[in-house]
């Protein structure tokens, strides 16, 4: 275990915000701590609390050109079982193996840590870059997202703030640092589908109407669909029926009723209304009694090859010596929300492979590289 | 309202028997009624208390010939919620429609009392009877039935019991008293089937495999088979699937595991090991990772038109001037354990419509016309 005094900037502050226990929507004055810092180097901050969520922007920079947004959020997921844990969550401590051990150490609070001290050095060493540092930080992006990162793009829309990169600090990173960056993500769509049928006695069939069995062949097309075969940038579109459910319990009754919970995850060849469309098509086509709840829980964006990649890219392979390899596989993000101002978003983060997990860690010197990538991004685009 | 006094011998004993509350396995005495009545017109009486549960066979006659067994059972359903009830469910009224009112009315109390009164007046009325009048009554017909009529059938078997005919007190009527008759039952085999694929994320399905997507195909090829044709005697087998579960609940979780409740009610034209083997066969078929546990309930059984069918018809065209239609539909009697004795079975008892409901009634005049049958019936084959 690594005395606090021999670390680097970027893990001291790590281990700062790994200390606060900011599980969602709590910020723990996470936020408070980074814009003391931002603040310290001439960033002009902005908190918007909005609800029972705390976020701010923050700009630096009065010259002309683009403006580079670093986005990310405080908060952490529940730690799950405490006893579990090799140390303690939110102890914070690199461990013999030179692990950065901690509930937020991946996902995000070193990531959060490399912007801050980043962006500080980028301003010291080019205080009259041309166009905008800026941040966007939430402390609601595990959780409902309501009041978040979505909420704060509104505001930025209704004053046309502009902003043309994005750089999420999700970890992005599968097996080593920079070996992937999300240059988009696909869509999700989810639904609850009920198909109604008569319920009666198992015994006297001709009485009933068997929802099961006339929602199989239906639910047997939708999962054998070929929904889309995806493009250069995203896999084809992925149709999952997560939950089923039918009947009382008791062996004798044929059930009145059918529920399935399923979800999209869509890629840019579809839309959200081609995929309802052709789910009913589906459903009408086996004549079933049927009704579905959609739920769009997000769009697919997608940052093409340009200017961010490019950077990006180049200082992942600077620092690195890495060719990286864009993807839009995987879940959702924040990047979603931001994309819908027309900027140019990449998530580019440390190893992934922990996240969300009891014993979340990432290798702690890879925050050192990832502030590096970030500051030579920042040299790239905006020196 | 009327007073006791005015009723039929049948009546009273009905009204008796239902006033006694022999909720399964309970018989509340009502067996000793029927013994004491059997006994003091001569029966053979043979008390079979089997674990917890009372059963007892009784005979009457020592000429050669064949033996007609009334086969039936004291144990009554619960009342369910007793404040729903019109009438208290164990009061035994007869209501102002001339309904007798009470739980067991139907099913199978008043049955009871028409073949105790019949036989009383049989044996008095031809005492030197050629074979012999049995009866055959358990307490636990409505539940777990271990150690009721299938206890007693393997006695009367290991002792080499003759039994011709037997007829069983259920009430097999649909809309009049004795439209119906059922000369058989089909089989009814229960299943559970697990189909394991692999759990995962939704984001990420090609890690996993989706257990509901790779059993649809299959669930809809189970369900649209013909399993067969049925014959003379049955409707075409029947699947039914009862219960369907897969899911954790999780919107974004792909289920590890499908779990479906299915039955078959089958005829003679199908065997168990039939059924089974076409079911594995669809199964593997699907190239599914499956087991399957069995369940028989009982065996598909048939008593083709002959001496008992012919007089049991003849006595309700003689006393109700109905032409009876003989049947195989519905659930399970304890008709399958007795005519696994060889013995030919029919069941014939009053109007089904209320039974196992609140407020269960038949017409109390039906009873005297149902001793009437089953008088004639007797008379017909042993006088």
């Amino acid at each position: 275990m690594t005395a606090p005094a021999e670390l680097s900037p970027t893990l001291q502050l790590a281990c700062d915000l790994i200390r606060r226990p900011s599980v969602t929507p709590v910020d723990a004055d996470c936020q408070a701590q980074m814009m003391q810092r931002l603040g310290a180097v001439g960033f002009e901050l902005e908190p918007m609390r909005i609800e029972d969520v705390d976020n701010f922007w923050a700009t630096h920079g009065t010259q002309p050109g683009p403006v580079l947004c670093f986005a990310g959020h405080t908060d952490v997921v529940p730690t799950g079982p405490v006893q579990q844990w090799q140390h303690e969550p939110f102890q914070a401590l690199i461990d013999a193996d030179g692990m950065l051990c901690g509930r937020g150490a991946a996902d995000m609070k070193g990531s959060l840590a490399c912007m801050v001290v980043a962006s500080e050095r980028f301003v010291r060493d080019y205080p009259e870059h041309r166009g905008q540092v800026a941040f966007l930080i939430t402390s609601d992006e595990e959780g409902p997202a309501h009041h978040g990162t979505k909420a704060v793009v509104e505001r930025l829309k209704a004053r046309n703030q502009r902003l043309d990169w994005c750089i999420v600090g999700e970890p992005s990173s599968t097996t080593v640092l920079g070996d992937v960056v999300k240059n988009g993500r696909r869509g999700s769509l989810g639904a609850t589908l009920t198909v109604r049928g008569k319920q009666g006695h198992v015994a006297y069939p001709h009485l009933a109407r068997n929802p099961i069995h006339l929602a199989a062949p239906a639910l047997a097309e939708l999962a054998a669909e070929h929904w889309d075969q995806g493009n250069a940038f995203f896999p084809p579109t992925s149709f999952q029926i997560s939950n089923l459910n039918a009947g009382t319990g008791a062996t004798n009754v044929v059930p009145g009723e059918l529920t399935a919970l399923f979800n999209f995850r869509f890629s840019t060849e579809s839309t959200v209304e081609g995929l309802k469309a052709r789910v009913s098509a589906i459903l009408d086509k086996h004549e079933l009694d049927w009704s579905v709840e959609w739920a769009l829980s997000g769009l697919p964006f997608l940052t093409e090859p340009g200017e961010l990649l490019d950077a990006v890219s180049a200082s992942i392979k600077g620092v690195t010596g890495r060719e990286t390899q864009p993807s839009t596989s995987g879940g959702t993000s924040d990047g979603r929300f931001i994309a819908t101002m027309g900027t140019q978003v990449v998530e580019l983060g440390p190893v992934n492979a922990t996240i969300h997990q009891v014993d979340e860690r990432i290798l702690a010197s890879d925050l050192d590289l990832l502030t590096e990538i970030y500051y030579q991004t920042l040299v790239r685009l905006l020196a």
